[in-house]
């Protein structure tokens, strides 16, 4: 272990008020051997963190925290805010079933504010508490402070946060952590206009002074705010060149500050604390800092995995005879259908390695949109190209494909327009937890008309429908496969045209039947050898393929057996594959005992994928079990 | 009838682009004159589209549609365009079953580029379209248009589109028309923005000429566009004090001109129409233009009604002895509780008379925030102002709500924080058609955990959900309600506690039991009267009130009648309530058969809500023949 002797005495935020300010370095010191150490063991995401220590330790130092408000935007930076809130001694356990949450979680500590993991989130929510505090009254004044990264400000759930700060009594203060990059590299041209700022510091750094300077021998007063705004905007524009769009939205504008420069932040930061209105903070910081290989590599570095501290090294996988992941099968074959279907064009939103999307990016760059944290517009723009004629493909993770749900029904599905959602993180997503399990896709998708809704078994069906999906005009098609990696090394298999609405039976059976969907298939016939090795119970077992338009022949022929159906998915079991099932049964008249086994009405935590599904009574044992009673209970 | 000789013979904007450009002016008239005519008899929206007459001619005139698009944004605005398109002869057919969608409609019309009705989406979708044609290679080169109001261009999405409007080689232009006004009056900083811009016209038009003599020149090649752009920022903000947001985020910006001077438009479009590069041009248009009552109250006039054309007076029902609208019974109680109970908020997007979330905002201007067209912040926002102690309640139509799905389940079900979801507008809406239908909110909710899902079936439950909810932290609460009136006059009931979960039976019976959600109770009670009138069956009839926590001793009181059942809800087929009465018969091992009535799974047309109803199988006709056919085949 290394010794972290500062932090080590720092139980609470009181604890870091106490030290003087020159023991700070100190603390952030302690803070990064102690990150360095735990997640070279433990992994998690480590290049974020290290780059907000300073920020992390002025803003606990300089609020008032938990009384006062911070709210981190998606979170991978608050591991510091972790340490220093009473959790460094459970830290070992980041990310663990039963241990801390990767995120910022309130049901975890009261210095968590607010739901963090999907990006963009925190302008608005921070402006609805420092709003209620206004409202209340409440005395002493309480500071809220939104503390948000160069491409989720780019969301616009944060523009419409910014957009609505100014419009009423509060005093938000936004802190813009800027260190270009996301988990890969930033894209949209507000990105490339906080670079142009940057660069224009030294009349920032005048502009900030003069002010101030004003301020302290009472030459400012509040109420000419606008007209000092409107006066610095100009002279900042001749003067830089370039024009500031905060401010052209009404919220003053201070930076760009070193984030790295911890008594300049905390001085800045009591500067501005108690000013009246919405403020934003620009501060420009270094992902990964403090650490050598995360510095030059960030984006490799977001989430490393184990590594040796000391040299850096990251612990890779040997994948030689190994499966690939669900994301590289997709991504590879894009590229394979790319180079014949000229129609094809891919599109991420600031996922480009997470969904491997890359690969097609790399082949044909032209033809690929990287559209960054704006799954909406991803989605609506998509619903555009497919309009005149090309076949998107659009990849998101599913739990992030809930913010384009309207995008998907208005700009795509209501005009039947072939955009096919490749739809990674489908199902339970593993340490991540609550915020990223792509639980609802499923039951949200199906409700959709005119939505063809399919989940490969294997890699080779999800090439098979990936090809079918560019066949013919079937109209919206989502396919949706999850995290990680299945079973089948020789991903290669000749695509061939899968029938839309069809399954397969992948074995037959009297005594019950198991309808499944999706990879979860691997459990179900995992769970019927534990069967057959201990029990006398025939088993079928099919292959949904698609939830919709769902299989009613296969139904059919099920139902026509008169033995008990359990239902296998990895999804919600409120409007997914069970709700299809039970409704097709009442339809027709069937009184089939139907065995729904999936995700439970409930948000589920964080952990291994096979602790969570033993968790949610989703495992081979689980399912095993259901069979053994539903053969019994329908004897 | 009027006259509208010239509008007469152009059946296609062909013929428009085959007259002089000095016989336009009259098309503008002819134009006004048939729309004023037109819906002072069949009623819809008026202001929107007299404002942008002369936009409307302009376009059509300079741009070859339909190879050219034209992506109108909401669509409010559209009537002109769709008289220009051969739609003149249906438009008294105009929003009703079987006649000319009120909104652009591809379905309708190849002049009709893409779906609208929910805002902000044109951006994204004209840049699909213009990098299709750029990935396509077109030639002759396609133009794209986008037409986006200055409520529409507050929009998240409409800033996720700008934002990545310049990361690809396109010729997108974005046109705002800017009147100053959405349904409502507007709000958010980039309104005010837009205000000043205006505002410094003489500079723009001083800026936009010299560009325009140095471009005939060859003084300024598109290739030194970037430096250029950055010379014109800074100068300008010197001129005029002020910063352009668009040309920061690398939009070439032009304008503000004025909407209504034609000739002056036609001229300008022509200049920068073969422009590369997305550019937005700035439109000062008159809301109501031409017809002096409305443009002296547009929001009144927005969709007037029936109304005399000669005078300008609109035909108000005579609501004296008339039930109130769902919304105002909503917007009346709302006060009450809020009177009562400081810590209630309301929170609109841009509605604020269509929720009548106008009524709390006289009374209590503070306590009602109007985030403008920001579904998705509104929800996030009340998500903040929840967790920090007050009750906010959220009142946005059903199918806009679609926006702020992710955001009810991350920033609000997930902290089980007690925002209470008002839906209005919530089942079949009637002539707004497929895009404000709100169909799915019954789905999608239900499939949330944590949420409470809740539809009262007159005004008296209404007012006891809305008080109930405010009693206790019971986390998430929706309360779904219809657009328009139900029946009972006397709607100030003393308010009194709902049991969370508990349904009402409503009439008893032996032979078939009904269930049903929401208002849509009276077309059940309708038909069992009818049923009882005919035939010898005893019908049991329950109001679930609740659709999430389903009341499940009312559901065992139910099966155990071992009787068919009905479900009948105004939402869709497929996650609703009858998947719910279907998956909770199958749990408990009752083999009741269940008869679904409800929305199919399809987008719905226009039409009057009875047209719509019977079309649906969702009226009282067609809920007493199941009834009987139930009855018959559980014999």
């Amino acid at each position: 272990m290394v010794e972290t002797p500062l932090l080590d005495k720092i139980n609470s935020p009181d604890d870091l008020r106490n030290l003087p300010q020159e023991q700070l370095p100190q603390v952030c010191d302690d803070i990064r051997k102690f990150l360095i150490d735990s997640l070279s063991r433990n992994p998690g995401h480590f290049a974020s963190s290290m780059g907000a220590v300073e920020l992390t330790v002025a803003l606990h130092y300089v609020f008032n925290t938990p009384y006062d408000r911070i709210v981190w935007d998606v979170g991978h930076q608050a591991y510091g805010h972790k340490l220093l809130t009473g959790r460094k001694d459970r830290f070992d356990q980041n990310r663990k079933f039963g241990g801390l949450s990767g995120f910022p979680n309130p049901n975890e500590s009261e210095y968590d504010s607010f739901s963090a993991g999907h990006a963009s989130n925190s302008i608005s929510a921070a402006l609805g508490m420092a709003v209620a505090s206004e409202l209340k009254k409440e005395s002493p004044r309480r500071n809220v402070v939104a503390v948000i990264g160069d491409a989720s400000i780019g969301g616009g759930l944060a523009f419409e946060g910014i957009n609505n700060a100014a419009n009423n009594r509060n005093n938000l203060l936004i802190i813009l952590n800027d260190n270009n990059m996301s988990i890969d590299r930033n894209v949209g041209s507000l990105n490339s206009y906080l670079g142009k700022i940057t660069t224009s510091k030294g009349y920032n750094t005048l502009r900030y002074k003069t002010y101030n300077s004003l301020k302290r021998h009472n030459l400012f007063p509040e109420k000419l705010r606008g007209k000092v705004l409107r006066f610095n905007n100009s002279l900042k524009a001749f003067l830089s060149n370039q024009q500031n769009i905060f401010e052209g939205l009404n919220v003053r504008y201070f930076g760009p500050f070193d984030g790295h420069d911890l008594s300049r932040m905390i001085k800045v930061l009591r500067e501005i604390k108690d000013m009246e209105g919405p403020r934003i903070l620009h501060l420009c910081t270094i992902k990964g800092k403090g650490y050598e290989p995360a510095e030059k590599d960030p984006a490799s570095w977001h989430a490393p995995g184990v590594f040796n501290p000391k040299t850096g090294e990251r612990k890779c996988e040997d994948l030689q005879g190994k499966p690939l992941k669900f994301q590289d099968v997709f991504g590879n074959t894009l590229v394979e259908l790319a180079k014949n279907n000229d129609k094809i064009v891919g599109i991420t939103a600031a996922m480009p390695s997470g969904t491997s999307m890359s690969i097609l990016q790399q082949e044909m760059p032209d033809r690929v949109f990287d559209v960054g944290i704006s799954e909406g517009h991803a989605v609506t723009f998509a619903g555009g190209l497919a309009k005149d004629g090309l076949r998107p493909y659009c990849a998101i993770y599913s739990s992030f494909l809930q913010r384009a749900y309207d995008h998907i029904i208005h700009d795509v599905a209501l005009m039947k327009l072939p955009v096919t959602f490749c739809i990674d993180r489908a199902g339970l997503v593993g340490e991540d937890g609550a915020t990223h399990h792509g639980s609802l896709d499923l039951a949200y998708l199906r409700s959709i008309p005119g939505m063809i809704v399919s989940a490969p078994r294997n890699e080779h069906w999800l090439r098979n429908l990936l090809y079918t999906s560019q066949c013919d005009n079937f109209g919206p098609f989502a396919i949706r496969y999850p995290r990680g990696s299945g079973k089948i090394v020789q991903w290669q298999n000749e695509m061939t045209l899968v029938e839309i609405g069809k399954g397969e039976k992948i074995a037959d059976g009297e005594d019950v039947a198991v309808l499944s969907i999706g990879t979860i298939a691997d459990e179900v016939k995992t769970a019927i050898e534990k069967v057959k090795k201990h029990e006398n119970i025939s088993v079928a077992h099919y292959d949904m393929v698609f939830l919709k338009p769902i299989d009613e022949q296969l139904l059919g022929e099920v139902a026509k057996k008169n033995c008990p159906i359990i239902t296998v998915e990895d999804g919600t079991l409120t409007g997914g594959l069970a709700s299809a099932v039970v409704e097709w049964l009442n339809k027709y008249g069937y009184n089939t005992k139907v065995y729904p086994i999936g995700i439970p009405d409930q948000f589920v935590t964080q952990g291994s994928i096979s602790e969570l599904y033993k968790c949610c009574g989703m495992d081979s044992d689980a399912i095993s079990e259901t069979i053994i009673r539903a053969k019994k209970e329908n004897q």
